[in-house]
């Protein structure tokens, strides 16, 4: 297993636009500065899709301009198209995170494209980023299922995550969309991928649905991965499963990692404090239960 | 890892024991009829502890009386002393459990006597077991910590485990009461134990008041155990933290073995079916994801 993990805290982008709640900007503002202080290296801040498609997120110039960027931390946006990297770029993004499914079906319903013009959508985006040297985070997400097609072949997700390192990403992040997972796929899965794409250039990306997020990231640890997608609070449910879970939380990631004597870099009380705090702004529980387990002793 | 795991389901006793909601009687034979329909092979039925010191299970003989014992199916009991082992094989048992600690300040706290004392205790009741043919599974609680002193020795771990087996205790369920264990640490556990005690007769008892629970298993089921308790719907909060997670749920646990490629004779539909109906029953929403998925599918 690797000796130091980085967690990609996903919550701002990835947790809030699966929230109900609408974050006023100053709370989002908060929330990333606040994590900024937990020691975590890379928080991924908001996106720059159309606030047509995604509402929660509409003010993602408003809160890009408004965080305390500390050294050494970066800050990557979700970017779906060139239009959405122009709008990040003058925002003053320096890094950006792009999108495709491993499923045919998904991505037809999700971004009403192909597999294959997806891809292609990018080829512009990652020839403006690498003239402008901003670094691109690819995901792949449906890795071990599909809400619409049910089973992927495992051939696809291998072929989509060389096109992302391929196209340039310097990290190709797997995501099991809809948790449905378990360790022995995750690690079969994460090993045919690893066949093709080095393992210093791939993430995990677990969704907590059916409760196997942190022993499919187990086994990819086993495996050697070293990179780790997680959302404070376990904030964002599942959208395709209404009111079960959806993200990791990154207190209970961070626990197990700890507890497994792997350096994060990462204060776990603060972390902790982070998302209770959160969990108060969006007026629910909180999604860990490392922080409702603390809350309660 | 093993090819075919048994899991034991505690929920009828460990779990309904730390719910606030008495359960009436007629509600608990119901639910365990229920859970031998699901292909359990082990299901622990109730506890022949003093009424006053467990309220919601003081119908323990009513409850064994009540209930349908198919063939093929064990239902111990547990029981604290010769006292409670009378009762028990007056209301007709035929398998027991006797349980202590691996710490001495929960020991102290919980039967008011020391490690060495409760395993005294436990001696009559073995003798009694073995000329009654009764079999017997030991419990050994606190394995990676205690609410109490903290840091629980490993040697006393395998102290107490070793000396369960050679009382005769036919397995020994190794239990992190306060579920603060992280899958390294469980391991290491699990394997001094083995280095001491056959790996056939152990289990694993882990309580998801953390989250750790399924990963735990995760890194047990690699070092070689093959049964693992567990409770349907999660039912039994953490009595050492109010208002968190206690047992890891059954439904979760299956869920993953069967993602795993691992037999367990259990339907799965049943089970979550039966976690649903007891949630409703408890009045509370079920601590399953996996039942918490597939009613939000």
């Amino acid at each position: 297993m690797p000796a130091r993990v980085r967690i990609v805290e996903v919550g701002p982008r990835d947790g809030l636009q699966n929230e109900k709640t609408i974050v006023p900007t100053a709370a989002k503002i908060e929330l990333i500065d606040r994590l900024s202080a937990t020691g975590l290296q890379c928080i991924e801040a908001t996106s720059f899709v159309s606030p047509k498609w995604i509402p929660q997120l509409a003010d993602a110039a408003e809160v890009y301009a408004g965080i305390t960027r500390l050294p050494g931390v970066r800050y990557p946006v979700l970017v779906p198209n060139l239009q959405g990297y122009e709008r990040a770029r003058a925002a003053g993004v320096e890094e950006i995170a792009i999108f495709t499914a491993a499923s045919e079906a998904f991505n037809q319903r999700n971004i009403n494209a192909s597999i294959d013009e997806s891809l292609a959508r990018f080829a512009p985006v990652m020839e403006r980023a690498r003239a402008d040297g901003v670094r691109v985070r690819g995901y792949v997400s449906t890795v071990l299922g599909c809400p619409y097609q049910g089973a992927v072949p495992l051939a696809d997700v291998v072929r989509v995550a060389r096109a992302l390192h391929a196209l340039g990403c310097y990290e190709v992040s797997l995501g099991d969309t809809i948790g449905i997972g378990t360790p022995g796929k995750a690690r079969a899965m994460l090993r045919a991928v690893a066949a093709e794409v080095p393992m210093a250039a791939l993430a995990v990306h677990f969704h907590d649905t059916y409760g196997q997020a942190l022993s499919n990231i187990l086994a990819c640890l086993e495996e050697g991965v070293a990179v780790v997608d997680s959302s404070v609070s376990g904030t964002g449910g599942c959208p395709y499963a209404k009111g079960a879970s959806g993200n990791v939380a990154s207190e209970d990631v961070v626990y197990m990692l700890h507890g497994l004597g792997i350096d994060t870099g990462i204060d776990l009380g603060r972390l902790v404090d982070t998302g209770r705090w959160l969990a108060a702004v969006l007026g629910r529980a909180s999604g860990s239960k490392v922080t409702r387990a603390l809350a309660a002793t």
